[in-house]
């Protein structure tokens, strides 16, 4: 593989393409392997960002696994895989690791496609106990069992169900597998639950955990040693220690994993030690590795939220950001119009509350968390409880905004239709990051939200223009007396002076952004830039289609829809979501149930997965961009002109 | 109200109408209103079958919580619902009781349109913590925190990861809410995972646990008494005294509830002491309630999977079914083909896997878990988990047949998406209860599938006409590199002779069952059989429609479609399942893709909740039953003979 990433790399790393290559040194020389680990992620975020923080925090603890385990032979399944930059640049990636989360380039987390190192593909957090059970248990059917797995899951993970749902069943059918929890006290922001109250306690009673381990240890060595005979009795005497000694870790052990720890997950030789035991002793076990995200860059030690995933370049020994931010005014981002237009509602009504799980930030919500903690609710990544927590607070007449990513309301869809939808609770969703996300990639794409929300009986459907069309659509949302829904996009509005007088919106009204002939533009929430932008190339060229602008799926416009199936030739119908039933398909079975016959052709995302790139990339490749619209639309005219029966 | 139950009422159950009548009783009363409602249920039962078990084992405990709560003002919050029905007939549901799951008639499940009473509609489980927690928050915004909140969890719901998200916020918001587990060791079959071990664990430590409750009535006692004064001191003496006596509660110690129990949960007057205690205990706190499902009626004691939800009439003393089963040959239930094939598959192949979440018996796995017990895993009610579980045995090239319910999928959307589509994993995923479920209603309907999971990409969507066709779908999808979903009913087939020789099928193929003219009927599934029917009496009117069986609604056959787009003149699409969005859709985005004109009327569930009725009433509500859909082909031959412009 040649070596083209422009990233230094140190002396020992330079040697090191694949994990064979790691285990061939001595472990002396590990501490420095991390630190070149290190090193080299530091340089590399410093000049092309990304997730950055998490992978900082398990440098050693990927080094010490690659060590003591047989990759790729051995499994190892890492969980959200923020965290996997280490993994990757130790398993064969490191010369096209430049080219992570870019078009064409390597993945941004684990994936199975890419490297057999990677056992399990993932981007949302939580599923790493599962997935490594059923490769456990897998193994055994084929009689590989030798084969041993690792899981490695974050704190904030543990907060979600599909971790304990993993748990529990690990301790029912007590695999041999070992669950590493890396436990930082972050998710994306600071960890919330009482999980995390109880992880803390035990880091607190460190003698009681040096004191079991040291039992543990005592007892594999006389079972080694002694064999059969004396299995029963040390087990027996175990039980009798658990009693004693184990109160801290009772949590795990209530679910039947042996737990050890803490540890430091700093101590490169430590883990080794530490992992070559866990590895030799059958069963499933838990180990709590204490890990500090951003670990040895200063500044991401100091500010872990900032630093999760940076998106600028920065000095790689100061941290201080290379570019001069511009001085020209830009337009927001849509999730800061949210945070500060929930802000102004909860202000004047006080039954205003906000949920999200785990996402504050991410959500815009940092300030109104600050300014009224008491009612805006941090639940943890937990999608499917906030979203019937919302349920419950929507009963007693509460107006709840639970605000969730579009890819992540797909883990709350059975709560969206079952405690929400069925009981027609006027729970409003805002949903972040819908349509194509850009650079997280495929496991975080937003374009299913239409298609899957759209068949639900009272669901409101709705996606603004615009940042004053986002605001009024949250104004509009606090009257409603059943599920409303509002999906806008990853990234920045269109408007400058954004902060606008909130409006009433008829619910189910479009409008008519731009009169034309022929060609019927409908398009659907943000993406009607695009559309704006195409017509102008297109007025250009003589080209005046019709521009509306759908504001809402569901319940459609049928005045409006009367209206351009009347008077246009040809119907566009433009969104930032799959094409296979979402806003086009909506049209397309209002026009055959209204006995309209006008030719309708509808751009979408297409029926494939959409891989990493820049959000304009992914729009391109989607065929929505502004130049694809543009191209579309001129065709729509070349066959509209004829007045000839329409065949694609 | 007016008495029109037919079934036998007792005494003092006679005056009971709503829970104030209750509280007017003397508590020493409440046995014997207990066995009134108990005798109630079981005549009730014999009559008209429905959730029998489950209400039985909670029939002290809802008389109970009705007496020392103050409903509704204080919020009783059930979980699945399953056990309801004594907290309906005590809340003014008595006289219409008999009306339970018919059409028009009350729900088998709580539901907030039929009463205050039903604070939160249920049928799925695991939702009631987190809609509880939400619900003390709201009257907490609203200054209304006097009104107290209960949630009831069953042991079997405490295994979704639901529950223990929403245990993991009551630990971190510590609100005022009371929690009782109500531990029957069952779901609906027995129940599994650690959490299981662990709970009957606790029940053999009473005397700590008999220890502890005395401390803390202690304490209260001090704290009331001498107030504010001793409060940190009672508080810190609490926690000493917790350290050395909880062991067995520490799971939701750990958590951040305070423990109490185990109770008996069929002493209603031990019940109402411990309740009004608690009641005046602020925090979050769990009771952990024992307790025997199908209590007082042996024959359900001893067989409780049978007698879960019976469907005969029966003896209300000896539990003998009273109607002698048809000599006639009948077709089997879908569940039972696939838990036959399944295990034929299994023996011709050892990589072949099953995986349920907690319906062994309801998707007919009980025979193979005999059988084979390491190849068919019962994960307990953790649907996600299932999903992920089995995408991790689908990376080691195991041949998995997930199994769930097509409404219990829904709480495994994401996994769906992102850890077997985005991984295009071969999952085989046998939904079960698709389309119309009847009498369980609305929370149950299998209606969405097909709209939720058609726009993902790379997966194989089909549908079995008969009990041949599932059988050889199942083993066509052995061969699959994709997910590979397969829906089918409720209830019965209609082969007699359905053990046909297993034979492969073309992916993505449809094919001719009745040639025809004019009309083409495009049907997907078991819902062909209502076309097939519905030709019988078209025939007969001299109407030829020709019927074609998708079988697949992804990947679409195209050729098939072509040929009907070319040969006919209208198009009816048939499917049990949503309108929007569903295989009619499909059809219509294919047509339009592809530049034809045909109508299309696509027949499918309306855009509304379909309620509790029998399976042929809500095909007939959803205008997809034969006498419907010749309806529709009647019409359609009259509108496509003149060739006129077409509008519906």
């Amino acid at each position: 593989m040649t070596e083209d990433s422009p990233t230094p790399v140190g002396s020992l790393l330079k040697e090191i393409h694949y994990p064979h290559q790691l285990r061939a040194l001595p472990e002396e020389l590990l501490p420095q392997v991390a630190d070149e680990v290190r090193a080299y992620l530091i340089q590399h975020a410093a000049r092309y960002g990304g997730h950055f923080a998490a992978s900082l925090g398990v440098v050693e603890l990927t080094v010490a696994l690659h060590y003591v385990y047989q990759t790729p032979e051995d499994l190892l399944v890492w969980d959200v895989g923020h965290q996997a930059y280490g993994h990757k640049i130790l398993t064969g990636r490191r010369s096209v690791f430049h080219t992570n989360r870019l078009k064409d380039g390597i993945a941004g987390f684990p994936k199975r496609e890419e490297s057999p190192y990677d056992t399990f593909g993932v981007g949302h957090s939580s599923t790493s106990v599962s997935a490594a059970l059923g490769m456990v248990e897998a193994l055994r059917h084929l009689g590989q069992s030798h084969r041993k797995v690792v899981a490695v899951i974050g704190d904030g993970a543990l907060t979600a169900g599909l971790a304990y749902e993993g748990l529990n069943n690990v301790g029912a059918l007590q695999p041999d597998l070992l669950i590493i929890l890396n436990d930082n006290q972050m998710s994306i922001d600071p960890n919330v639950g009482a999980i995390k109250d109880y992880l803390a306690g035990i880091t607190a009673s460190r003698t009681y955990n040096r004191f079991r381990e040291e039992i543990w240890k005592f007892l594999t060595r006389i079972q080694e040693k002694l064999g059969a005979p004396v299995r029963d009795y040390v087990a027996r005497l175990e039980e009798m220690l658990t009693f004693l000694v184990s109160r801290p870790a009772v949590l795990f052990e209530s679910l039947g994993l042996r737990y050890f720890g803490p540890v430091n997950g700093h101590d490169v030789r430590g883990l080794v030690s530490t992992l070559r035991d866990l590895r030799a002793l059958p069963g499933p076990k838990l180990l709590h590795c204490r890990t500090v995200k951003g670990k040895g860059f200063p500044p991401a030690e100091k500010d872990q939220i900032k630093w999760h995933a940076p998106s600028f370049r920065f000095d790689p020994l100061t941290g201080a950001a290379l570019e001069v931010p511009s001085m020209k005014p830009t337009p927001p981002r849509y999730q800061d119009v949210f945070g500060e237009t929930i802000i102004e509602l909860a202000e004047q009504d006080p039954t205003v509350v906000a949920v999200t799980p785990a996402m504050l930030s991410g959500s815009g919500l940092t300030k109104m968390h600050h300014l009224m903690p008491h009612r805006c609710y941090d639940v943890g990544i937990a999608e499917q409880h906030a979203v019937t927590f919302s349920a419950g607070l929507a009963t007693q007449g509460m107006k709840v905004f639970c605000n969730i990513y579009s890819t992540f309301l797909q883990r709350a869809y059975d709560q969206v239709i079952h405690d929400v939808v069925l009981q027609k609770l006027p729970v409003i969703f805002c949903l972040d990051r819908a349509g194509a996300v850009g650079a997280d990639g495929a496991t975080h794409q937003g374009l299913y939200d239409i298609a899957y929300l759209r068949p639900l009986p009272h669901i409101i459907l709705s996606a603004p223009l615009n940042e004053s069309e986002l605001r009024n659509l949250m104004y509009t949302a606090l009257d409603t007396d059943r599920p409303f829904v509002i999906r806008y996009p990853r990234g920045n509005g269109v408007l400058i002076d954004w902060r606008t007088p909130l409006q009433k919106v008829s619910i189910g009204k479009g409008r008519l952004l731009r009169e034309g002939e022929e060609v019927a533009i409908l398009s659907y929430g943000h993406i009607g830039n695009e559309v704006l932008a195409a017509c102008e190339r297109l007025l250009e060229e003589g080209l005046f289609p019709a521009v509306y602008d759908l504001r809402f799926a569901k319940p459609l416009d049928e005045e409006l829809l009367h209206e351009v199936a009347h008077r246009y030739r040809y119907i566009v119908t433009v969104e930032d979501g799959v094409r296979m039933g979402g806003v086009g398909s909506a049209v397309l079975e209002w026009l055959m149930d209204n006995g309209y016959r006008v030719p309708v052709r509808r751009l979408g995302a297409p029926d494939s997965i959409l891989e990493h790139a820049t959000q304009a990339e992914q729009y391109q490749l989607c065929g929505y961009d502004r130049g694809s619209i543009a191209e579309v639309v001129r065709e729509a005219f070349r066959q509209s002109l004829p007045s000839r029966v329409w065949r694609s």
